[in-house]
């Protein structure tokens, strides 16, 4: 498998607007990028720290996963995302390790990105993104 | 506030050794260093991914906090640590912000680093940690 650098940490949050200024008047990072995934149900703000992008993820609906996310165990790290070169080799790869995969195939993710979730049930908890530019 | 990149994620296992074949075998990653912090009643195996660790913690005994989280929440991603320089500057700027610290003064971590934690309940759930090289 061949692994790069974290792409992003995916971060659930109630409310970007409460969200963003802890990134930015705190931390003093800058929010480059805010975009609707309709079919995720969110709505996404980006920074950019080193190799690796903060995505914070507010629920557009109570359908959202993250919506459940943060009913279950309060806002907080959603998942870790790695950028992959080989995205499909890279999950059968892991199939084939004995991974559960959430995606077996890949599908579109924001920033022009093609993305597949592996399960955390395999990964010890933490919900882990593949991702490649498109 | 001046960071330069993410430095770690620290991630709470049950058992380094059911963890580390995954990070080795599945992702491909090479576990460099195993060390335990007496203090922090913990074990911990470091990884690298472009510039940021990956910190895989499991509890020595059943009063580490990282047991508690466990217990509480699962196994899963337990902090993010941004490398900072001029800790004591940025632990003085966050709190004059109305960010609560849980570590006032920086104290010795593991690999040789100066660290400092800010309270998740500031932090949008995320307990996040500054970081300095001594």
């Amino acid at each position: 498998m061949n692994l790069s650098h974290i792409e992003h940490l995916g971060i659930a949050v109630r409310n970007l607007q409460e969200a963003i200024p802890y990134y930015e008047n705190v931390l003093g990072l800058k929010c480059y990028n805010i975009e609707e995934v309709a079919d995720q149900k969110v709505r996404t703000a980006f920074f950019k720290l080193g190799d690796t992008k903060i995505e914070l993820l507010e629920p557009t609906s109570e359908e959202s996963t993250i919506a459940k996310f943060i009913e279950n165990r309060g806002e907080g790290v959603h998942h870790i995302a790695f950028a992959v070169r080989g995205i499909e080799q890279a999950l059968a790869e892991a199939e084939e390790k004995g991974v559960r995969l959430i995606d077996k195939t890949p599908r579109a993710g924001a920033e022009g990105m093609t993305i597949a979730f592996l399960h955390p049930k395999s990964t010890q908890g933490v919900l882990t993104e593949f991702c490649e530019k498109r």
